[in-house]
């Protein structure tokens, strides 16, 4: 109950900082016979390593999966698997000149607040280095949700000013944004390269789809399947808004156009974004996530320093454009962690 | 882990069902030596009653909370708080006919699939009713609270097609949709007038603002306030959509604008919500929900019985038009929760 | 996390005071349709109740179980199934001369000094009377581990000075102290006799065996089922120890006498208890517990008022001589609870 | 909630496996600003390093440990700390003989009834190797101790058929059975020559004691301050009884022998163990554990092979004599992880 524990039969915790020796997680709660090595977890660390888009940072980092525990022969044991990422690369020197201040929209002000000390190097533990461990336990729940046919994949669905205008999965992995509309990927590329002139940064929105869920998974009434997966993803760092379904577009409809229909066949429609009473219903769930702009920009920015002495900040070094598209499988693991869970808790006490 | 606990070290069970003989709530943890005695509990409940505004059932319930442990000569005594509802004027006999039928945008379905069983009379666990514990609650967390001088208020900003234009906190209590813009409270009469006589329903936008949080509650990483928060708000029943501070419009910004100026009087804008890196910066908190339009409506809908055979409805009974203003208590009652449970965590291990 | 909260999945929350209008306790977790009314939770309680034994205090309580939610029709619906215990015979009045005084062996004291404040009226929340919400919990998982064949068995092995010498199960429920051997029995009537004479009290041994426990339960490696049940009995108040299989005799054994030896038809011997490396065996599971005498007695004793002025305490009004036998019904719950939990928990990830 | 974790807010998660690559513990919840070097670590690990005395295996290593996390610049900073120490001189060739056999008195039995597979390279998860992970932890929890003045101390009070009989503090360190008693140490050190050369082994018990805890640790009434304590030294692997103050020997006592009498000093006896009603009473707290022999004895043993049929096995190999005197570092590890965890649960909570 320390904040770095996510889940209830599936468990996570997390630790490391941007600059310290090395970054992780303990994954517990794992069902046991589960075929896992190191390179699964590698693909997964590969599609969030920073480097491969044009909103990246170009901070190059192998980020090495090393299991040091839990697996047997190929197989998971049901005893806790350990994966650790030693950190790279890690030019410490290019923060100590704000050591002393508080850049803005990150958490220097409220860490040193709350705690008293902050690792300053880096962000310390509020970098998004931290969500490495989330995206390696991501690779193990999926894993376990891939025996159940059970898939979950994110998508840009708006950059900046630039909106998807259609759904083509298969075009999601063939350009650099992680978009189904690969006219929209062409102009977010183009306005990337205008903001980085800027240097400035960029939010956008990342819809995250998940089928195969059998209907009956989430538990009511407070750890329901869309309450827990809200949690998830705002606990990721630059996510500032969750909504399921229709979300913040159902405030504006009527019942009879918000309510789903039900037919033998199914739901004929999916407002709900396949959850209902906080149970999942069988059809695909569809949750969407507001990713603020990266707040670490060249521009120049008023601010204090730890005296409370007003300064101005202009934020040096390889930072990333938008959090978008390295954020996308961190929200993938964070939606597969949630299902993995959730799965087992229906396991232990499902009619 | 079962779903009906909420919190960490400020924590409450909720149980009961909508038609049983009762619905309550366990508040456990709640420090000892709190000023508290029914009539406190009492003032919350009357304001999630039926029966006050136009958007209402025209239910009866006088809702009298008991105190049935905890209290000792008018002082909370550090065990649990058990406050207890006796449900009244509960027909059941006006849900026998849908005993068979799911509900379209309802969580009978999903409750047969997840359980095998379910207690059909009034949505059973699913009910709204089930909020009278939430509420009893909120009222005792409020109370701890006080103590720090921290409020939380929250106000309607959009009932269907109506959005509020201005927030003057002085009309929030003088109009019944507890809308801080008048004009705006007159509209949404006439909205809900028209779409009453249509039978159909309406969903809006409330916002909960939280004034005088110290900074630094919040657990880093997974446990950040803005996470608890959206767990606390996702997981009341007509919710769909959080966000903090701009939330889903901070998508749309550049760093250099969504970026918080910080001066040596504090933060000179408030995009955040007064949360950074998931703890609190001392500045006024904000969260927004997207709340669905009530499902149960007396047009005519297609759905399935419970031997699959596709069927039609119209829901009987006396139901809300829209869950606001109802809702709003119950929103106010998981933003204090959240609130009085990390003000405890801070006190535990702050540094 | 509160501390009144007990069990993973198969979780309960007590509630309630001596002298406070009720006492009960929220299940949650239970499987859906279990087969459960107020009478299966009555015969538990009726088991407990005082005026049985000759050990037993005077106090007159019917102790009428009130199933307020959970269950339909007279199956569990997987909601929590609240019970609850109206408080009768409560003489306060019998406690107030000692609202000013500490009492020797209670927690008079200790509650003081925890909180601040405290419900003196018999005992408050560390009264006895809290296990009712145990028990009532007990029979309900008594009924989930009844569908696996699962029994469980609490029998008294010393009282005062008095050891059973033999085993026999039929004999258990044949004598007021639940004693396996009946000449035993017979002796401690005896001993109770002269010590209520003496206005003295008396403590004891209590065994509890658990029959066709499945191999594989209980989790390594903190949640290790014997570190279960030892965290489960300890937090009866009167239980001051909790041994294992050979338990402390095992000390003064050699690895050669203690290990048990494995046939084709299973262990040879069961020194072990049913449990090895914290994971049942699927040999009797067996625990015994160490029961302090019963704190309040009639013959005067040296202590303190709540100004920490010396004074001396003679306890009056209607106390039983030995925690046994109303205890072991207390201990069945308990083992029963931690069982259930582990039998989802094994569900929910098992190999 | 699956098994690893221990603690509520001070809160620990170990990893690793006897013959993997490394074995480590996630401490979280540890307050910021708390002096933290490796070097406090080692000097706990050097505790429990095997080689030190005539009961320990020969098995050389070094154990050292490395801070991954969660220290800068010599404090704590309130994220999580990971410890993390590298297995050498695993010989797990020594272990693939009895891969296919199960080892009586060890959890070989049980892992393979709950997982369905099983690292059997020295027990794996099994092994005792599992508590660095719990005694680098408990350098952690002492540090946080110190602060209030804290100290937890372990003494053998037996081995074999030995019993201290006098308690001198002084000389607890100055004996390879950490004996309180140096006439006891000698006779010890006789019983253990004569065990080792028939092939055999030996168990004990081990003293808890606790000084300067204040009064009001422990949550009523499943978190009792007991109970959690019964809890941590069960989950010991090699434990099979746990007793507080006077424990079973209480069951004998009548209960004016039994209630400690308090004075304006205090109590005046301490037969509690510095625990009533669940709650530290500003006393010395005192439990005791009893310890079974080593399972791992060259003398041959009667057992089945994984394929059920009966075989018999000499256990070869570099194995201890007794769990005492290594064990004592970490029964006091898990003492120091309760009280800290309590301490800060009453800081949030408390009167």
């Amino acid at each position: 109950m320390s904040g770095n524990t996510f889940g209830t039969l599936f468990r996570i915790t997390t630790w490391g900082e941007s600059h310290g020796p090395a970054v992780g997680v303990v994954v517990d709660g794992c069902p046991s016979k589960i075929s896992m090595d190191e390179s699964t977890i590698q693909a997964w660390l590969d599609r969030r390593r920073p480097g491969q888009a044009a909103t990246s940072t170009s901070r190059k980092e192998s980020d090495t999966a090393k299991i040091l525990s839990g697996v047997f022969e190929g197989k998971t044991t049901g005893t806790p698997i350990m994966i650790m990422v030693e950190n790279q690369d890690a030019k410490s020197s290019a923060y100590s000149s704000i050591a002393d201040v508080f850049r803005p929209g990150h958490g220097d002000f409220t860490y040193q607040a709350k705690y008293g000390i902050r690792d300053w190097r880096g962000g310390g533990r509020a970098s998004a280095r931290e969500t490495v461990g989330r995206v390696a336990a991501g690779a193990v729940a999926d894993a376990v949700l891939a025996k159940e046919n059970i898939t979950v994949l994110a998508h840009t669905v708006a950059l900046g000013s630039v909106t998807a205008q259609t759904f083509d999965p298969d075009c999601i992995r063939q350009n650099m944004f992680l978009c189904a509309d690969s006219d929209a990927a062409r102009k977010m590329e183009t306005e990337v390269a205008a903001v980085k002139k800027q240097g400035d940064s960029l939010g956008g929105i990342v819809e995250i789809r998940v089928q195969n869920v059998p209907a009956g998974l989430g538990e009511p009434v407070f750890d329901k399947l869309d309450a827990d997966l809200a949690k998830a993803l705002m606990s990721i760092g630059a996510v500032k808004g969750v909504e399921i379904g229709a979300g913040f577009r159902a405030a504006q409809l009527k019942g009879s156009q918000n309510n789903d229909p039900i037919s033998p066949e199914g739901f004929t429609t999916n407002n709900a974004g396949g959850i209902l009473a906080g149970i999942s219903s069988g059809d695909e769930i569809i949750v969407r996530v507001a990713v603020k702009p990266i707040p670490s920009i060249s521009m120049e920015q008023t601010t204090i320093d730890t005296r409370s002495n007003p300064t101005r900040i202009k934020i040096q070094g390889r930072h990333d454009i938008c959090a978008i598209p390295r954020i996308n499988v961190v929200c993938e693991a964070m939606v597969s962690l949630v299902i993995a869970d959730h799965l087992l808790r229906q396991r232990a006490t499902g009619g």
